[in-house]
């Protein structure tokens, strides 16, 4: 597959990141997306180089989790995008990501 | 509000376009985000140059209609990514929109 994900587990969330092999995934790769499962009474956040499509379809896939944000490397942060409970961040809010320390 | 949105009906499906004003919008404008009613029989077709998590949470608003695509310009068509319907175009597949004609 061309889109290896990774998942590390954050407060209340799983940070999925993908990576694209080659940087490049075509329209088709959707089809065979097989998304890593994650803690579903958290949340989720994606993160990773690729197109909209890609997010919009993971962000789909995990619809169900408690909420879901998109990392905007621009912000710094990930904003939530969706959620399903009123204890979950509302939607708008940019949650901050822990710095990753060196292993 | 910041965003505008713009629904036309294409074949099976709602182009939904929006632009934002300055062309910056903000996380927090996903609060008070309002998408069109659109036609949930058909699919939508989402466009516009806007940040990936204003995708997400668009297509995550539509995702009760038959099937949701997100515009690649890079693609020059839209990837569908989520549908309800086996009818629908499959998830992966590209979309062709219609040509802009002169008014």
């Amino acid at each position: 597959m061309a889109i290896q994900f990774t998942t590390t587990p954050i407060d209340g969330a799983t940070l999925l990141e993908f990576e694209i092999d080659g940087g490049i995934c075509e329209p088709s790769d959707l089809a065979n997306l097989v998304p890593p499962d994650v803690d579903g009474t958290g949340g989720v956040v994606i993160s990773g180089r690729g197109p909209v499509w890609l997010y919009a379809a993971l962000a789909r896939h995990y619809y169900t989790t408690q909420w879901v944000a998109t990392f905007d490397p621009r912000l710094g942060g990930a904003v939530v995008t969706s959620r399903h409970s009123r204890t979950a961040p509302p939607v708008g809010s940019v949650v901050e990501l822990p710095k990753k320390v060196p292993e």
